[in-house]
């Protein structure tokens, strides 16, 4: 393994020879790819159709966790492949192995060859709303060479766009004014589960991560203090031996912080306000709170909930809390990690606002709650129901592991080869495919709502604003609309030129990404957004390919004989 | 991101002291760990308290996807990051710039100067099967050390059990004799979640993967052929251009290879014994087929439900077999990807042998038969009802995103700290913690089948093989059993050693942890296995140790006051 983890760091740079940077996961190369996409190379090359040109969509059939919309992502990732996409010598011999002996040699030096070149790649852009049967990616260029794209690309697109979806999901509930944290690392499916999770969520509308290696990664803002494990490593009060703390502005030093937090929390228990509610706190959870605060006086969050929130955590924290203030700091808040999460914040908003006004400390009730603890869609839509006080989610099992749906059926589908189109049958309409290279559009209405996404044939006239335009359902014939557009726009984007001479789209960073995506999200109709039975979007083909779509099935399919 | 990655191959460098190699994905890093395991770090380290020795217990509390087994797994990886656990000034100037202004900067010295090398892990081995409140790991050393571990080892842990386990749970519904091969890749969450679904399905009792990046690290076996891509490709009979084929024993070439399927292609449509079942089929699936053949004429399986399977697909595909038997080669079989998989596999069969029988094919009705198509536990299950004839099974989503319970809950307590007992409260009794740092113990009766698992104080004396053993729940005071053991195994072992001067041991190759692993499924009593209502096996604490978590419970509770 020593040698192969060298060979890698050596495979890595005789790759990276692209204008992009190669994936963020260096495991992320050629072989990523499921064996019968070389078996079918090799069939390819031997029968001399491997330079067939083939076009490939690829797409989903059905939005996740029952809504009517999906957010686009993963683009950045499949790019990264390839302008990256070339074997090494490493990867060749093993190819070699693990391929019949009767494959003749000349496929190897073929596969030494290749690269995407010739690969021509549109796509809609990362961070867009997205609905079934679109194509999200058109891949067009030799076939042996696509065709071995296919599983990575739709790894790199299929929980990104489902992981995307989910946090979308939980921040429509959560509502905008809300921090939502991704506290998902330690559950997730694997390293990069949890490092794509934390990427994927910050795209689909999440505020920052517990995930150190994604926000190095990434940018994305961290944020974390301590667990339950710091509180019980406290066993006695008098373990704080560095008791002193400067103030705030510098101007003077408290040499005994611990005894001011002490004589904060006399002065909590005597308050008439509180009326007495605050008996015998925990102590060393007293010191576990001091110790932290003199280790963080200015990002003072506790953890309350490791003996029990109102009759210790809460009282102690305010202690730990009014003391900062003495010495002009503000803590930030508290984080409830179990039990009812709604009546414990709401008595804590109760006690920091009696608090306020008791101490004349400004702005002491509207210190942050952070709420975490297995929550989900559903949990969040009953804390809403039951009324709350949590500033702030910190979401992790769900939300990562996508746990009400833990896969999104994104496919790869051949539409097009050597110019002839290709359409897959099944008995199951809605896994027909939608033969033809294809252009796809969004029209808007007079709300500014979009109204309908529309595929047309790659050469028909672009829908225009102001024109009536028959939008029909690929395979209904009942289903139809006349539409006016206010507004027309074009979805897929070239990203990967080949060798076709167009422009190639710049990949946006993250955060623009980000920002895309929220406002893509902001713009839908508000009942394809609902949580629950929301309206479908309407996706829809012009009449001319309906037309050809419906020519093309009835020659392909078999005529069936009654016996 | 160019200069990242450099600078990653550097970090690469200077991390790998260790005396075993680096994690498999080099993404996994001390940065991959939860923000809150730096701050407390630095709380630690302010407090004076950051060398203070600490024992953590890696444990779960409920066997997943309501079974009463777990498989662990994850062991090697986590030992691999350990051995070479270090931090890179790249990665110190990140956590610099992370942590807040206020933090000193002889924090960053010590985080420069911290390994492993004081950390002491026992482990049970990986690939056993383990049971829930059971230590899998206990890990100890300095606080801070062992706090930062958490993240990634519970990372590394929780979803390679969980698949490896559900993996096992697909083997026990399909039986031994059944080849199961992995085919998640493009469905798994991200790219590593595909590469240790490879690993971990492997390690639980699948015999193969597709996916070539898993093959090619981990040494495991490979499959697959050609997708429905492949058939839809062809556009006619006549694209078939190289039509020669040498016999099997290179003794002499068909000209026209081609000709010859169309010939047996007659023969059966005329069979008397098929009764003129085989109509008109599509020529060109028939024209893919024969291309793939003349691509591996050694290795010819076909997917034939691209059109029509019976109509279609099974005598395209038994013509090509026909053909090639000619000339002395042996097909491997077909491919069923949709539709009545029971069904239709019967139906092959009975072709296969009518052929065999008709044609003097010797072994023809034993073509393998490869059913795949979204499976998972209950539709093998419902499979088996029904009556199949199905050889070898492809699952792909459902076993490797874990649908039916897509995340294990892994958990990682503080037991210990400077000799002292810590215990965890909770109002939930499941989720108190067992205290103390243990050693556990597998109790086995007459028949060879283990009987319960014990786990004793650290300085206990072990239980003895012929002595009565009181074996108690650990939280249920009615619920207790004496036992006489046949056998008694001790459960975990010194993975690292630490200063402790233990012996390290070794970490196996992953095909003997896949033979462990069967080999303990194996020794379970039935009815712990069965997939409906299992019985649960036992854990339990020694007298001497329930004792004493009840004596710290009292202690720790708060007595409350009822109002």
């Amino acid at each position: 393994m020593a040698a192969e983890a060298a060979a890698n760091g050596v495979e890595k740079e005789e790759r990276q020879t692209g204008i992009i940077d190669g994936p963020t996961n260096p495991m992320v190369t050629p072989l990523l790819t499921d064996l019968y996409q070389f078996t079918m190379a090799y069939a390819y090359w031997k029968g001399g159709k491997h330079n067939e040109r083939a076009v490939f969509d690829l797409y989903f059939r059905r939005n996740p966790f029952g809504g009517e919309y999906t957010v686009f992502a993963g683009l950045e990732e499949c790019i990264k492949l390839i302008a990256n996409f070339k074997f090494t010598e490493n990867e060749i011999t093993f190819l070699q192995s693990s391929l019949p002996p009767t494959c003749e040699g000349g496929f190897y030096n073929y596969l030494r060859g290749i690269d995407c070149s010739d690969v021509e790649i549109h796509a809609f852009s990362e961070g867009c709303v997205v609905f079934p049967k679109m194509p999200l990616m058109t891949i067009e260029g030799p076939v042996a060479v696509v065709q071995l794209l296919e599983t990575p690309l739709l790894n790199l697109v299929n929980y990104a766009s489902l992981v995307a979806t989910n946090a979308a999901r939980h921040r429509f509930v959560a509502g905008k004014s809300k921090l939502l944290l991704e506290f998902g690392l330690r559950r997730a499916q694997g390293p990069d589960g949890g490092i794509g999770a934390s990427k994927y969520c910050y795209m689909g509308g999440f505020d920052a991560t517990s995930n150190v290696a994604a926000g190095k990664l990434f940018g994305i803002p961290l944020r974390g203090t301590h667990s339950h494990a710091f509180v019980s490593s406290f066993l006695r009060f008098d373990e704080i031996t560095e008791k002193s703390l400067h103030s705030c502005d510098g101007s003077n030093v408290c040499e005994d912080f611990v005894s001011l937090v002490q004589i904060w929390l006399r002065k909590l228990k005597c308050s008439d306000s509180l009326g007495g509610i605050f008996g015998e706190t925990n102590l060393s959870e007293l010191a576990a709170f001091t110790s932290y605060a003199l280790a963080f006086p200015t990002n003072f969050l506790a953890l309350v909930d490791t003996y029990d929130v109102i009759r210790s955590g809460l009282p102690n924290f305010c202690a730990v809390a009014l003391a900062l203030n003495e010495l002009g700091y503000k803590a930030i808040g508290i984080r409830l990690d179990s039990g009812d999460l709604a009546y414990q914040s709401c008595e804590a908003r109760k006690f920091f606002r009696v608090i306020e006004k008791e101490f004349g400390v400004s702005d002491f009730g509207k210190t942050s709650i952070t709420a975490s603890n297995d929550l989900n869609e559903e949990t969040l839509d009953a804390l809403n129901k039951q009324g709350h006080e949590v500033d702030a989610f910190g979401i992790g099992t769900h939300l990562v592991t996508c746990y009400a749906q833990p896969a999104l059926g994104v496919v790869f589908k051949l539409v097009e080869i050597n110019k002839q189109p290709r359409i897959k049958l099944s008995e199951d309409v809605s896994k027909v495919s939608i033969p033809c290279k294809k252009r796809c559009y969004r029209l808007y209405g007079k709300e500014g709502y979009p109204l309908v996404d529309i595929m047309t044939g790659e050469n028909e006239p672009p829908p225009k604003v102001g024109e009536r335009i028959l939008c029909r359902h690929p395979f209904n014939e009942s289903k139809r609309a006349y539409v006016v557009p206010q507004r027309v726009e074009e979805l897929m984007k070239c990203f990967w030129p080949g060798k076709s001479g167009k422009d190639r789209e710049e990949l946006p960073p993250l955060k623009l990404i980000r920002e895309r995506c929220i406002e893509q999200l902001d713009r839908m109709r508000p009942d394809h957004m609902r949580r629950l039975n929301p309206t479908p979007y309407k996706v829809s083909v012009s009449a001319r390919l309906y037309d050809f779509i419906h020519f093309l099935w009835l020659n392909e399919a078999p005529v069936g004989e009654l016996q």
